[in-house]
């Protein structure tokens, strides 16, 4: 039975593609959703500086010995207020996408606030970086009516923050478009692992072997039917020391799997762009602005 | 011991019956819960468009290998918008029941409210599929005081909402019947994997082996003791590929366990209204209205 | 190694005591919650009806082939409405205990409407059952610091409410005492299969497989330990007939273990009286009221 | 691959360190939670006074048999209202942290009235104990901005409530410093266990074989890498009796793995002062005050 209705050649005939994507906050998500109460919260402020002091280390040390580069998204203020983190980032070959300034919902901005902060992010991204970011992850997931405009007018060339479907597509909107690479809530770690009451977010903590069961469950489905899979996870929750093995053990499965392309975003969407220049695949075509939806209409 | 007190006669020796039903809401309960910031967030909408872009289409795909007819409610604006996704449904020969004009909560709006969106729903539903529908299943199972009232009015035969049975009932009232195919938040696929903060529901994430635990549970008690399980499914969680395999194990397994009748859910409401012509078997009947209740009374 | 400080010698030289308590609330608690919304919840009204309609019947049928008798708490605006479920359960030779009037949570009440309500729920339970109650459960365990008071003038015997120990413990006031026959959370099956939005509670519901693990833990120790083990079910919960089995189970497994006293609360807090008065035994002992807490005393 | 980045030489060849370190809160939390209601939330009250009339003298036992010392941080009201808990933890050879005075979350606090209250939980502790604290865990791990800088006037050694690290850390300010023995939520138990509803905190009770996973890859971790693991448990949860025996069941498979410095906390302290003054290990130093964030700076 057909599974994948569009199903994707990937590169040197392998069977499916896996980015393991990290989203690099620091305390960037804390002062953005607690702005006020940030300075007194000092265990929550720790726990996210964990991020800079010791996962984004370690999980350079990991990748280099598994002799892997991948994604990780950062915001501009972590840009700014730890250039050394991205630096040992880029060191290891890895790609730096972006991913807002203060780790800002872009759906509750206002259209000018939305510019502003991007505007801002871009500064400090091609200030430390030399580059312009080929790729953009919304915080929070929170992709606008306005981001696809935004994003294609400041020259990016993928997103990763929609849900819309298994493969790469595309977003076009009157301008140009956008690789969309999709990710979900499935393949994030915050609803495995994270319980912080000074984030108020609580789920019951579960130990890495349970959370490997929904991940690997995506992984053996890219894998079966010849898709993609993402991960969103982030370096103080995965990279912490109890978890950081079964992460070592998933990418050694990978790895003697075979077949599998696991790379870095930004490789993905070029991939894409050939095929579809080649006219060997086309993907899922979302033609943007979205009809505007009330419930009268 | 007497575990089922009323065992109903299934067709053709059958032990028991399951239905597997899905909800196709697309975009039409995020409008409802969340009115005004639907526009902007387009992540949650990505993830709800993955019913009509992907997921039915896979499901047609997985049905008709295995040779099975099944159920799915959708609102009337999802039939506005969704033409196609309609079509496709019914073209499997499928069945397609009711579910609100825009997954409205019944329970919350005035009689006359309530009357006016079953009307446009019907207007919809008939509009697309050239019949009036034969079931209603109540959006956020938040079926009303009058519900009943609208939909023996409205000429339903039966809805699929309530949770008072472990087998088909009938709900009556002055003018009429329907019979009740009842459900459960225990056969809902949301408190397994839904967890987007955009809709404001947050569960801890879990691989469908777990959550397969479950649903199965409730096939295993219906083949047990000859009952009955419906499923409430969604098209854009249990159909996503990391999920789908575990549907299509489960009812493989079904199908070779042997002696269950999986169909759609009419069949099922036209066999017990069989049942009862041929005084074979009586149904628990509820009279409504129910009492009405305050603390005092 | 003294885990536990002061066993307690269980009669027939039994090492341990079990009782399976059940509240039987249909609609109780959720007038009570939501006193407004309630006449309009259809879905979750007709759930908790399985307690009347289906469960508790069940319930019947289960004991008896396997020949124990249990312990039930029913509010009495129930036993005013469903009386046909309270003279079922007492022909079977079940103990009815007294749980609220209209599921009242006794500490957001005042002195007075506690009296009223007590004094309420006493004259429905006297009227149908004939004689007054021994035992109370107090509504979501909301056990205030007049309850001991207005118990014991009311002439219970016990309560079954309380945290505070793994054994029968002794509530006194000034005028007399209570046996307390404690509970916990642990127990209750609504952290593991509770999901309805319109409790406005929403657990990620479990298989009882997965349930029983952490009910099967607390009877293990009771066993080990030479304790005490009372279950909080509820009949539309737990006799559901996907669980009903695991409970079957269950029970059959106690059976079989040998040594285990499963009886009825009142029957538990007889033994403790006399134990006490054959100076036997002596329990722990608190004496209320409790010193008033402010957070400058 | 270089999993630590800074390795920390253990006493006597020990592979990592380990300490189980209890918070006793009995009835402080409930009353800095929920002020006005506490009185009347019996449920809740002897739950927690389980701590001081059950569990506690348990873990003696236990730990006793065992031969082990741990740490207990205790706030300093229950050291004036349960006096001979606090004894009988010293008299069994156990280290007696400081907790707060009433449980309070000092990062709600303004600096006078955290200062106020650290005087009167020192109070509390010295006139009991005799001595004054060596360790601080902040209540709810709810470490201010303001709080360095009192500890470090008030004498103490180190603190336990901060999250930013796998190995102890040091951290300073312009007068001084305090060795930090990192927690975090992954070790607590109440994700695992804590279910209730006068506490508004409602997880989903799990199994003891469930929330061992999670700790026992903690501990795992620890001696894989060399580490240091700490518990954060309250004797009313993982002292239950159905918990108990999973508690020991770890601490023997600890001591028969060999080569764990399973101890008290302020031993670790001094080992790792004992590093530093010879030269031998540097940890990871945080400066506090750490920089004031806001959106826009």
């Amino acid at each position: 039975m057909k599974i994948l209705a569009n199903p994707i050649p990937w590169p040197n005939g392998h069977k499916c593609a896996v980015s393991l994507s990290w989203d690099v906050d620091v305390e960037s998500g804390l002062v953005y959703r607690h702005r006020e109460a940030t300075n007194k919260r000092l265990a929550a402020r720790t726990l996210v500086r964990y991020d800079a002091n010791v996962a984004v280390p370690r999980l350079m040390e990991v990748f280099k010995a598994l002799n892997i580069q991948q994604t990780f998204f950062v915001p501009g203020w972590v840009i700014d207020r730890y250039p050394a983190t991205v630096d040992l980032i880029l060191e290891h070959g890895h790609e730096v996408g972006l991913h807002g300034y203060m780790h800002e919902r872009s759906n509750d901005l206002s259209p000018e606030k939305e510019a502003e902060v991007l505007e801002r992010a871009l500064q400090a991204y091609v200030k430390r970086v030399g580059t312009r970011p080929k790729g953009w992850r919304a915080p929070a997931f929170a992709f606008s009516d306005k981001s696809l405009d935004l994003l294609i007018d400041a020259g990016f060339d993928y997103d990763s923050s929609l849900m819309g479907s298994d493969l790469p597509s595309l977003l076009k909107n009157a301008n140009g478009d956008l690789v969309e690479l999709p990710i979900e809530w499935t393949s994030d770690d915050w609803p495995q692992y994270m319980h912080n009451q000074d984030f108020n977010f609580s789920m019951p903590v579960r130990a890495s072997s349970r959370a490997m069961e929904v991940f690997r469950a995506e992984f053996d489905a890219a894998w079966n039917f010849g898709s993609m899979w993402i991960s969103v996870w982030h370096p103080f929750l995965s990279g912490r020391l109890s978890r950081i093995q079964a992460v070592i053990k998933l990418i050694e499965d990978i790895q003697q799997r075979g077949d599998v392309w696991l790379t870095r975003l930004d490789h993905i969407s070029s991939h894409v762009r050939s095929l579809m220049a080649a006219g060997t695949w086309q993907p899922l075509v979302e033609q943007l602005p979205f009809h505007q939806l009330n419930d009268l209409d």
